[in-house]
């Protein structure tokens, strides 16, 4: 039978989930295949560590090249994360006709221009299913399930830490440090979080669906990103109140004048479906011109589901090489990427969610009203909360009608800076009209 | 540029979407192709008809052979729906070496082992996205994406028609004979609704499903299929009080003695995600050995979302087609079917909902208790509604906990014929421990 010779690089989690699923599936992906997928080598920084899976040891190398250049080597999956050894390692791999695979969100996001033009020109492809979202095929859904329709709005809930932090505070009612505490302890957030939390992880997919979605290229410094460490206890109860949820969003929407692209916590109404979508799962609703509303849902992270994108990007990749079909998708969505501009935040149009912090004094909230719609900011629900004392803050939430961001953050300039005002302004996002 | 020419066979409500798409969506087609999708021929009943959308009316010929047979054909996209007619006209266009698009689940549900083939024999594809939920990518998910994995359980809402009615049922509180009315209306139900509210229609998709997620060749008459005419107001009601919605599933499980499938209403808890998919909106729910639960969402049916599904197939047909690559993926899931034993409804376990009108006369209750305890059934929760008037009956619900189908049946066939047992006992399936 003809075996397809597979190089990985690195053996963590995803890595040891790549060897077991090829194990455990071995009969399914043959059947399905007509082939036989082969690891032929292992790269890794220490050969001594000890691993999730067995793996022959003539196979584990600390030399990196060696893996790359084995003449029996004709797909090289790169897990080692990070930015500029594993560009320089796809682009060796690439160099050496290799096909690749990858779930370096990193990289892509960075560097995919540069490497799908690279991999175009030596006639291999690079595949990446396992780059956002794990295991749900959300690239193939874009790529190839909705080629023929034209996308004009995406919102993902694609960082599972995220999802899985603002789900237990939600459910719980615990604060946000108690919360990441005991997901570091459960293995659902890294020692440093930094990269979850703060939004980076979701802004790097955010710009690949973007790139899947428009063919737009674009520079990461230009998303909008807000992450969720700021979120109290106080801002779940009120938007439950007001039949909202708070999620950990990604947007993008296709103008005519440029793509607004953005990722931050969001009130979400709780009858969306995303609004269902708990705990450490990932999903994309997606919102295009022939088809309407889909939404693709399932484990965005994680050993096996992971693995599951990794192997399943394998196996066409080999039905590629044995149909002699490689190069068969274009390695982008489209042809060729173009660069799109990113909208200012500042030109959005949203509702918004305001909770004030103020001191309970006769005329504040007139105050509040004038300045607001001064700057055309009109308020559709409100509620106010708190112990009827002159001396003591009272909690102020409004929810306001649509409003552009300019002028929201000109209103609460002036705002913050009120006597009555005992602490900044917390403004968050609805989605939806 | 190069043209990839297409013959189509129907021009109603599909057709007229498909000319639509490939004409709204002419320049990111090309873009993404670099080829140019063209309709050659396109073959209806009555030439003179009235059309949803204008084409050259020189194409447009009743003579089916032609377009079948036209030299510039390279894939033939049928949709004349159909068992009879539909099989002859796609062995013709096999045999001729055309590729075949087709949305005819009644045809690849019955024929689809024979067809696919004479495909293999010829060296041609023929593609389907379109006979499953429509413009949702279920197809490719579960032959792309999930190909590295191996699937134990789905659960879909794939008729669109029963969902709508169903939703309505449940948000308004009408009886099935008006919503249905209503929506044959809208144009949500079909003039003869038979095949979508008998669960015809979702058994034929259940059918492909299988194939795909098991690799079983499936009889239709094997499956079990119950329609939603007999669901009255009463059992939204109680399904309501107890945690559950009353949704149109279809059921598939792949044990080690054989394949559960079963199509029937199903009272699933209402935290379920499908629980929250409504209206025409279908989704299939995946559960997979290292993925673990995926879930695909949109619109299952109507000319534009099928017409997505249709089109993406022309797009990935042409790109092997121009890759050298047709037969690149193999037709089915896996490279031969084989037959799976069905299990019989008897031997199924699940939680049942059991609706009993009877006489409100002492010792009925125990006697219903009495016949269900001799049978294996043990009662989770009950509740008792009516009238104190020993001549009227009143409404007794049970939820029982997991038990086997022929025991219910045994104990319900002494039930219902007791003296204080009114009417038939309502039997509906629960899904879930």
């Amino acid at each position: 039978m003809r075996e397809i010779g597979v190089g990985l690089l690195g053996l963590g989690n995803v890595g040891s989930g790549v060897v077991k699923l090829l194990k455990d599936n071995f009969e399914a992906i043959e059947a399905r295949l007509g082939a036989r997928v082969v690891v032929r080598k292992i790269a890794v920084q220490k050969t001594e560590k000890p691993r999730l899976v067995e793996v022959d040891r003539k196979m584990i190398t600390t030399n990196v090249e060696s893996v790359i250049d084995d003449p029996g080597v004709e797909i090289l999956i790169e897990l080692v994360g990070g930015e500029t050894m594993a560009r320089s390692y796809v682009a060796r791999a690439i160099e050496h006709k290799r096909h690749v695979v990858t779930a370096n969100k990193l990289l892509l996001a960075k560097h995919g221009d540069e490497l799908f033009n690279l991999a175009e020109k030596h006639g291999v492809d690079i595949y990446y299913e396992a780059a956002v979202c794990g295991g749900i095929p959300i690239i193939r859904a874009l790529r190839e399930g909705l080629a023929s329709d034209r996308i004009d709005e995406i919102y993902g809930i694609v960082n599972g830490t995220s999802n899985f932090i603002l789900t237990t505070m939600t459910d719980e009612g615990k604060a946000f440090g108690e919360v990441l505490a005991a997901a570091q302890e459960a293995g659902y957030a890294e020692a440093d979080p930094a990269l979850d939390v703060d939004g980076g992880d979701a802004s790097h997919k955010l710009a690949i669906l973007m790139m899947l979605c428009f063919g737009a290229r674009i520079r990461l410094e230009d998303i909008y990103v807000e992450g969720i460490r700021d979120l109290t206890q106080a801002d779940f109860g009120y938007a439950a109140r007001f039949g909202y949820v708070i999620k950990p969003l990604v947007i993008a929407k296709n103008h005519a004048d440029g793509i607004e692209a953005r990722v931050h916590p969001t009130l979400i109404p709780h009858r969306w479906l995303l609004a269902s979508v708990a705990g450490v799962n990932n999903a994309v609703y997606v919102s295009s011109y022939a088809l309407g509303n889909s939404m693709y849902y399932g484990r965005g992270a994680g050993m096996m589901p992971t693995a599951v994108a990794v192997v399943a990007d394998v196996i066409e990749l080999a039905r590629n090489i044995l149909g002699g079909a490689t190069g068969r998708l274009p390695v982008r969505s489209y042809r060729s990427l173009s660069d799109h501009p990113i909208r200012d935040i500042g030109k959005l149009r949203s509702r918004y969610y305001l909770r004030f912090s103020v001191l309970d004094r006769p005329g504040v909230l007139a105050q509040l009203a004038t300045l607001l719609g001064e700057h055309d900011i009109s308020i559709e629900q409100m509620v106010q909360e708190g112990i009827r004392d002159p001396n003591r803050p009272v909690t102020v939430v409004m929810l306001s009608h649509m409003a552009q961001e300019k002028d929201i953050r000109a209103a609460l300039a002036k705002i913050d800076v009120l006597p009555a005002v005992v602490e900044k302004t917390r403004l968050l996002r609805l989605a939806g009209e």
